[in-house]
């Protein structure tokens, strides 16, 4: 009997490292899309930015393996309460996964766009500088995600506010340059879209860290962390300074 | 043991139907933040915006707790696969809806913000009218799912295309605004920000649509469905035909 449910757990763990390695590789592809996208708005390189948007469809495809193994995986062995709550952080960390690629994706398909206008000032390079800020993020939340790390987790969720400030600030600037010529106005629309995609990734990357946290403590981290696009707020201020 | 398997049948499905009302109780109140949100942007209601905003708290906490629930009844009843299927698929789907209120809450926000400033033509109300198909959609949606019907989910998820093309028209109106007039640059940032949230609220709808197909056909809807968001290219013309 005891031969048994040995069998029966180690045929789960077996399962369970399987689809680890899976969400790991799958992280290791949305890290490198992240930074390809950033690079490819950078140096203007519309190759870099169709890889990105080219990689998308493997990233794609492995969240959908990935929820089919973990599915099979609860149907077949039946998890304890414990073991299903890893299952189901994997299936919610690949969805975040997914849709990080997802916005990579999107901010290449504006870099084809940009290359065609002049550039405005050096914010590529800023926008470059908060997407490798979310990516190192994304490292550490699968780190703290493999060693069961609450403490690495956390501090990734308090450098989200980070992003959240360097969005602000590149709020702010897009305003500034939209005002002063509007005929950076198209451009700016994009590098802001831009902004906001690499906002929201490193929220997803805070979720996954959020999961890190519980699965390691069994508790949800107690604030109901801010959600970051200070936005709202900002333009109600600038557009007072500017009596409009 | 037929008697012993219709009772561990019948006590899943017991649960099954306490998870579905949930559900349908979380559905009720989406749809009612979403046109609220609208409707407090056009007619620049700040008390109203308020209550979208605080009402979300509701909303995530039933997201979690059907969460915690699902999970329960997985353990619990340890389901078949396509049993299994239905409580994943109601997992996914009370994301979507938690998704959906953050965006009608962030528009909430938005209107405190709008308030303050002059109007912009009457994009509230093509925004009001946008919101209100994304609201049928939802509806639509959910009562699919609850019929099984197939049809009536993939009618919703050609909808989504109305819903993007009043997004790219939208969008189009504002650039034109800001263009016309830079003192419109603020309000038009904050309403294009709401129609691109509307939009997403789409793509929200949309999956749980395609989750309903997949429920009803054991297929997913076969075309990986455009993401709707046609304003980088509508950039690109509308720079190219301004010659910047």
């Amino acid at each position: 009997m005891t031969e048994l449910n040995n069998h029966i757990v180690s045929a789960f763990d077996r399962d369970l490292e399987g689809i680890q390695a899976q969400i790991m590789k799958m992280g290791g592809l949305v890290e490198a899309a992240i930074m390809e996208a950033a690079t490819s708005l950078e140096t203007r390189d519309i190759e870099k930015a169709e890889r990105v948007r080219n990689g998308d469809k493997l990233i794609d495809a492995l969240e959908e393996t990935l929820n089919d193994e973990a599915a099979r995986v609860i149907a077949l062995r039946a998890p304890t309460a414990s073991d299903l709550r890893v299952v189901l952080s994997v299936m919610r960390m690949s969805s975040n996964l997914e849709r990080i690629g997802d916005l990579a994706k999107n901010i290449a398909k504006r870099t084809d766009v940009l290359v065609q206008m002049p550039q405005v000032g050096d914010t590529p390079t800023s926008l470059r500088r908060m997407a490798r800020e979310v990516e190192l993020m994304l490292k550490d939340a699968l780190d703290a995600y493999i060693q069961r790390d609450d403490a690495l987790a956390l501090d990734v969720i308090a450098r989200d506010e980070d992003v959240d400030k360097m969005h602000n600030a590149l709020f702010r600037e897009f305003l500034t340059f939209m005002l002063e010529d509007p005929s950076n106005i198209t451009a700016c629309m994009h590098l802001h879209f831009i902004a906001k995609n690499i906002e929201r990734m490193g929220d997803h990357v805070t979720s996954i860290a959020e999961q890190v946290v519980f699965l390691a403590t069994g508790q949800k981290p107690e604030d109901a962390r801010q959600k970051g696009d200070e936005t709202a707020a900002e333009l109600g201020q600038h557009s007072a300074s500017n009596g409009s």
